[in-house]
């Protein structure tokens, strides 16, 4: 259970991310989602952060955990991979809650294809953090926990 | 139970309108969903009509309502909200059934970002009603009454 | 003559909307603009509003009417036409008033040709109501008294 | 007055035409309107048509002589000038008569400036004849009371 | 052969061009290609002008009859069809000719897909007559022979 | 009665310039047309110049009026309003007359919707000014008084 | 179950193919899903392959599906229907998988609106198959089990 | 001969298709177009159908083979290659025949560069397969003799 | 040096504008810059304004002229010629700073090339003056002095 | 007869390069092609070089010359003139062959119509050379010979 | 001077950020540059690495200083600002060296205007940060960091 | 010092060319901005032309080199690398000047990034050589000195 001074924060992970080590290699690396979130738990450790670690194949889903993150946790991580490109309804989602959310991505999308160059979610996010591969998720811990006061 | 004779009509909500009340009333104002329910429940009992109310984050799940409201409702009122503008499924879904739709918005969606001026729904739609908040559902609940037969 | 107590709601009517009935019919159905005018009439006899039915096919001509429409009227009820689609000069009066338009097409302008899906009022109207026919009218009229305050 | 069995046609002329003979004679000649009246007229005396000329700087005259021309014409020669590229409101008040409308253009207008390569008024015409400076009018005249049954 | 008085008009037609008659006859009507040439031939010999006839599916033998029509030609008649909108070859073997060339289409080219709207010939042709069916060719022959002056 | 010798300038003003001081004061401030108007007349007479003021919600009327000015004016000053961004014919009526016309903006329109940004009138104009509210048609008095030679 | 040695094929049906039958017949044919699954199953029993036949109007289910299909089966044939032009999603998990992807619709999807003319999973499926109604289905059953080397 | 009682198909292949075997073998294959036209005659003998095969680069030929294609054929297969994206030519030399037309590539065209996407023959085809190789001309052959009668 | 109680003026020209006289004199007259500055002066001095007067052809020079103008200037008159329309760094120059800025062409912009229609300084500029020549620097330096407060 | 240890080189030349010298001369000059063959032959005995010269207007001639230009030369000059825009079936012909093409333009191509400004050859050709007249032939022989080691 | 063992970071600063502190602090907080160096020099010392900092408005120096940066760095901390969205140079001195570049920016560029939107720097880049302000840099330095083998 | 009579060549680099050698050697070769100057040295004593050879990476000392060229050279040859796609400031500095400019690029810019396709030199200069690595410039001298008066 989460310690109360502890600040909470909500990793969500998009579709196919699940597939990692396997997915595109030469793209993604060869971690497997496991993989980071073990290197991001170690890193919340350090910073006396919580980690809620979750992924979904869901638009519909992602939005719901979004809607509630602000009962559980004190900031977003979100990695709302093919979602970023097309998804007005996290954009949405994203607008409608006080928390902040933090964009990243694994890969730099801007050196891939033209769809990936636009995200519905970067203007409503804090800030992007996009092609350090893992380390893109504990920089964005870092970031995020920067950013909040401690929480009571 | 539905009275035979009641016009039956399917009020479908799509993502983030749960989140009203509390989400950018600035924009969508300070009643919860709830409350235009009541509001509409309330005109529906005026116009002896009843009222199916339904909200979903998910994309398939409004499909899956559309594609059966047939069975249960004589038309459906429709507020998509962020899939109006991306969800080419929820399109082909108006289009495949028999009864109206009527598609309705809180906000003046043409007064806000460029990406909400599109919509998937309009064109099958039998018309669209925006900017008045939750008198929109009434009046779309009105002009849905109107121009159906009386069932029997 | 206008009761004081009345809402007083100016009815403009852009160009070709005098060719009702013998236009289109397929698109614009069969009713005239008066029988669509005496429709209105009778829905404000019953909400105690006066009516200020007008058509014009000029763009200056409705420019003028809706710039000096807050002397006598408390709200506009506004089908541009053609118009909406090309008038930045009506965009600009809208703009110029205090009291609240409402925009009203008689057919789902969207379910037509690509010119006539972008609108020059939207963005400064209240909202939007359309293809609803003669009814649309009849939806403005309620959407824009409910929301006016009692004159005196 | 016009003979009863003479085919009626109504030539009109948008704006700036009246400015012909000064106004740019290297696009436009030195031909008044007048001049192109006389030579239009000529050729309508044999072939037992009457002509109903007029001009305006007018969109709305335009489109109020448009909706009235079935009264009293059999078919319109219209040279719509600059509001060719920018009226819907013509464009429909064409859609919504049943006589034949004949665009025509002195200048070749897909010569000359990009924004004038659209025209909002073809896709209702009969057909465009455009280039052949006041021969197209004579042009339209033959191709307008050819396709007429004689009027009784 | 050519009485040396007389103008000389080249009449070329472009693809699909000889299947007038049995194709599309909604849009193109029923009168095959040997008609057309007949009905221009008549009107030929009434103002005294001879006429060359062709047809091709070849871009390129459209392009080598215009390069050398101002051999035996005064003026040509032009109806490239589909090539209209595609071929920069036929643009610039009119650029590159003395002889004036009008454009003619039996169609209203701009009430058709978007495609048809542009043409690469229009603006090095004199002008421009679509929509008349057949009898576009006799306008565009009386257009021709009254702007040339008489050959001797 | 204008001085022979003076340089006549027309100052036209366009649709809903006849607002200002109540329209939008934030964008347009709060001087009237009238208060422009004689801070214009103060500066013609330093100038020894004469103003024909005129306003129009009218695009044809403004049309008209440009036509005729080369009887009565030696220049015009023309703020053209919302007709700027749509007018077709304005940009004709300016290319047949042979007198300089200066265009005006109160606002800066560059920092504005985009649909502000491009004007019909600029390319036919000796020059534009805008952004500098009542002060810019002095400045464009003494623009266009400073390039005409004195009429006698 | 299926047999050791057979091909085994995943079929994928996307949103509103469920509704087949009822759904715009003139577009879509009379037959049902469960129609064209007997067609193809009756197929695969001649070419010895085995079919798991699904359909899913949720854009997330296809999407664990796809990832998943390599642990039970050698190809996919995919009509992901209207998820085709939005999914960024389903593309990311067809390029996650190693076994082959057929596209196939029901409808010529190029006969149809713009907004079905691009496809998210061309370009990372083998091939396209689209406008022979169920045929379509087994064409590329044929297709995906010839070019699949024998499972053992 | 072609037996009376067998489907006649003319096979039409476009330009650089004789290129096969040599030509860019990483994208085509290193099959020639003889072997492709061995594998479909082979096939056509197990279908009772006969083969016309043809190939060439003048877009003009393509255009006059369809247009006389209905004389002995009772349908078309087609791989128009290059001029599949910008014949205007050949789509309206389908438009104007009644028998069928599938398309056929041999690569995946919306796997190559962009100006492969769209094609001027998709939507007066029956369908389009593409992305099979040579197996594609058999699928192409297998789908058009299955939706013809058999001709007599 | 300035008198202390003198509005002090920075005039920033951009690349190519030391080559004036010489450059394009068709499109930019015979005066050179030195002509235009002595202009400058002269009306400087009558208005009481002291000039800071500087070209280069750097775009990095004239941001940090930019930056620093508020040291020794209330205002800048800025001709920021080609880079007025591809420089970025100069647009968030002068939304750096606090005094305000002018932008002046010579040509008429928007009567020349398409890429000379938009401006980067526009739409943080006070005001734009173009197409006077040499006399905009003089309308700009009266505009600019008389918007400030006199210095002390 | 060509020397065997020549290099052969095949000059291509495009549509309504048979014109030169009579073909607007202000852009293209006044020398014939033969004028400019003998140019190219001249340098061409210069370098040791045989030259095959060839002009066609049709787009499938050039086609097959590209495909079999293998055969008997170790490179190509091409001027495909209008098909450079047009024609993807030169640029595959191009990609499918193994010998070097570079693409020469007589007038500088970029200085003219924007439908001049894409080439669908230059990105399958060695490079391009432009705007020289006849001497942009003999620097494409330069440089084509320089890159090609000596043939035996 | 740098420790041989350390990590040697070459921070670069384009246009206008020597202006942070007074620029636009809404936009880019109250940090000056020094601070934001003093911050980074900070973070360096614990991560045992040395930093060579520098500001340029001039788009040449930042090119010279990325093309120079092999020799006495190890990697690029780079935050070109207005050069960002416009500069090919510095996209193309980025491509020519071999070690990394992180792009940063303080704000985050997606919620501002259109034009911040496009970088030519992140598809060359090996990352991107943007939104976390001061703590950006510091983002950059550690990820660049632990992506560096140890220098010796 | 050169030879009075000798034709006086400026070549002008732009930036990243001093990169060569090291700069991606796949795309633009292994030799040296040094080894190119040579080439084009040798090439020019053959001429007897005289070579001044520069290069920067800043815009502006470009486009001062440029507008002073016409003192010390009778020709320019310019290869303004990334400047070429951005910079309208060199545009406008060769359309100031007298003297030819000849535009050269060491790669085949069409064969690259979309962004390297436009080109702000080409329709200023005379023509363009792309493509051939050295030797374009050695084309371009050959080019520019051939079109070169002798000086005196």
């Amino acid at each position: 259970m989460a310690d109360a001074a502890q600040k909470r924060i909500l990793v969500l992970n998009g579709p196919n991310l699940n597939m990692l080590g396997t997915r595109e290699p030469e793209t993604y690396g060869t971690m497997t989602l496991q993989d980071i979130e073990a290197l991001v738990r170690a890193k919340a450790d350090a910073l006396d952060a919580s980690i809620d670690w979750r992924q979904s194949n869901s638009e519909g889903e992602l939005v719901s955990w979004i809607q509630t993150a602000g009962e559980n946790a004190d900031a977003i991580i979100l990695n709302a991979a093919a979602y970023t490109h097309t998804s007005v309804a996290i954009h949405d989602a994203i607008a409608a809650i006080q928390i902040p959310v933090v964009e990243v991505h694994l890969s730099n999308v801007f050196a891939r294809e033209e769809f990936r160059h636009h995200s519905f979610i970067s203007d409503v996010a804090v800030g992007v953090i996009c092609g350090f591969g893992a380390d893109g998720y504990v920089l964005a811990l870092q970031a995020v926990t920067s950013m909040l006061p401690r929480s009571v």
